[in-house]
């Protein structure tokens, strides 16, 4: 079985005897080493209670919450940093939104100022080292153009903005969203699709829980094809609380891979928990290697809640066997 | 390991021992023996060399291709399944086409005349035990109207449609094809969600490994995000011959999983080897259940090359292990 020998090859490595082995499996060793997902909570400035920066933080490292997401690197680009010093936190990623959705409109000067824009932030994000800048490219009203038309505009201009990005060390990210958002991208096959097209390695995407569990028909599925291009996840439950607070049944025990994977597209109809279960199974194949971020509200008291939810993070994790 | 208890179970299931099970077991055991993948080869009508049905259904049975798929099934509702009989020859899938479009068009009497004519073909479909009539909602230039209002169109046409097939014991199958054919529907990802959307028993899909190489970045997660509602596979290499035909570089083994799931796109930039184990490994994950047929040209005689062809896929088939 190709899982056992990799399996084997990851306990080997983890127990040091990786250089007994042969060149060759050494090799092999490295890249399954390389390739082996991580569970790399972050969170949402704003989702994390307390009166500054420095006490969020503080707790976040109580809860082993290890990313924190900003809406702005801009004017931030020397005090982030210095308050992350020493700190178990770095930043995950910047929230940027859809510059209006002119990026992708039909006014060419809108668009170059949009795109000079995008690499203000895209120089800013590179600041902070931050994995990337996340774009939607346009909610549903910002432009009146069919899909086919924004795809063919977004073609033209995100090579060179990737390519800015790759300069100031990070990524422009599409997000997809829920049709009743942004019609335009709502699929990560999607999106991959486009990230393939652009050619750039400073063009990547994201993958939001919430969104996906209304437009995905598999959430395994979705992250597989967004592949290498996915860096970076928003986390949130179903009615867009915390993960696990719309919970239903409890598991018994890790459903069989290939009898559960198929999601319904809500995560109404099915437990919450089978819900990241599946998720994660998707990451784990692809070796994610990047973070996920709260981006979603809480019921209940946030200081109680959020190191629940997290303990519920990293039990589900577990439970994604592949 | 989950695999591990998935394939004990099946195992059991080969060698008798189920009645030996607890009822839960045994339970699972159904479950996980109903959903087992199965390899059973198909050939449209045209790619079997032959001078009449007869004399190709000869050939098909020697060289263990189990479905013929046609290109109408309308006139042959006696005809087809008598040549059938007692042959190991299933009809697969009719391969319909369009409907020029006219379903997804503004007319409305253009609409209902279009439905009028699906529904025949179902009718037809049903009578020869297909498992569908595969459906192209619209190729390029048969419509003018944007995605969204085609998307539209169709989840007002298809429920009707799709509560006919499940009466007819078929399904209307929606084919994504590549964006130089059918700009409207690219990705299996989509077509799922629009099935999803159809909410019809009577409503599935397809994939082509031609139009997926083009189209999808991963063939195994679109196979995944396809999930229970595929229903037919069309196969060919990336130029569009034999599978196989395309072959570069051999497969010293198969590649563990996770390590070469990420397709580029392009079966050109992979070797066409590796292409089929990564969509087969999909299949195997939602334990697909219908056919794969040839819809593709040769290289050199077919009386020699599709023998080779129907070989090499049941090898990449036992390459592909989840």
């Amino acid at each position: 079985m190709t899982m056992d020998r990799r399996g084997f090859l990851l306990a080997g490595a983890a127990a040091g005897v990786g250089l007994a082995l042969p060149a060759g499996a050494r090799a092999a060793e490295a890249q399954a080493e390389k390739k082996q997902a991580m569970l790399r909570i972050s969170s949402q400035e704003g989702v994390i209670p307390g009166k500054s920066l420095e006490e969020k933080l503080d707790k976040m490292e109580k809860w082993g919450i290890e990313g924190l997401e900003v809406g702005s690197a801009s004017g931030r680009e020397e005090s982030l940093p210095k308050a992350l010093e020493g700190r178990k936190v770095k930043v995950s990623a910047i929230c940027m939104g859809s510059l209006g959705g002119k990026l992708v409109g039909p006014d060419e000067a809108e668009r170059k100022s949009a795109a000079e824009s995008f690499k203000r932030s895209l120089t800013a994000a590179g600041a902070v080292k931050s994995t990337g800048c996340i774009y939607v490219p346009c909610f549903n009203g910002e432009q009146k153009l069919p899909n086919k038309e924004i795809r063919k505009i977004l073609l033209d201009v995100m090579p060179e903005i990737g390519e800015h990005a790759a300069k100031a060390g990070t990524r422009a990210l599409f997000e997809p969203l829920n049709r009743g958002e942004a019609y335009f991208l709502r699929q990560l096959a999607d999106a991959a699709s486009i990230c393939r097209d652009c050619k750039s390695d400073g063009v990547g995407m994201m993958g939001d829980f919430y969104h996906m569990s209304r437009e995905e028909t598999s959430l395994m599925g979705a992250f597989i094809s967004a592949g290498k291009y996915l860096h970076h996840i928003h986390l949130a439950s179903y009615s867009r609380v915390m993960p696990g607070q719309d919970a239903g049944e409890p598991l018994p025990e890790p459903p069989p891979m290939g009898l559960t994977f198929v999601h319904e597209g809500s995560m109404a109809k099915s437990p919450d928990r089978y819900t990241y279960i599946e998720g994660f199974r998707g990451l784990k194949i692809i070796g994610y290697q990047d973070f996920m971020s709260f981006e979603c509200g809480c019921r209940g008291n946030r200081d109680e809640e959020i190191p629940k939810t997290v303990a519920f993070l990293r039990e589900q994790w577990e439970l994604a066997k592949i």
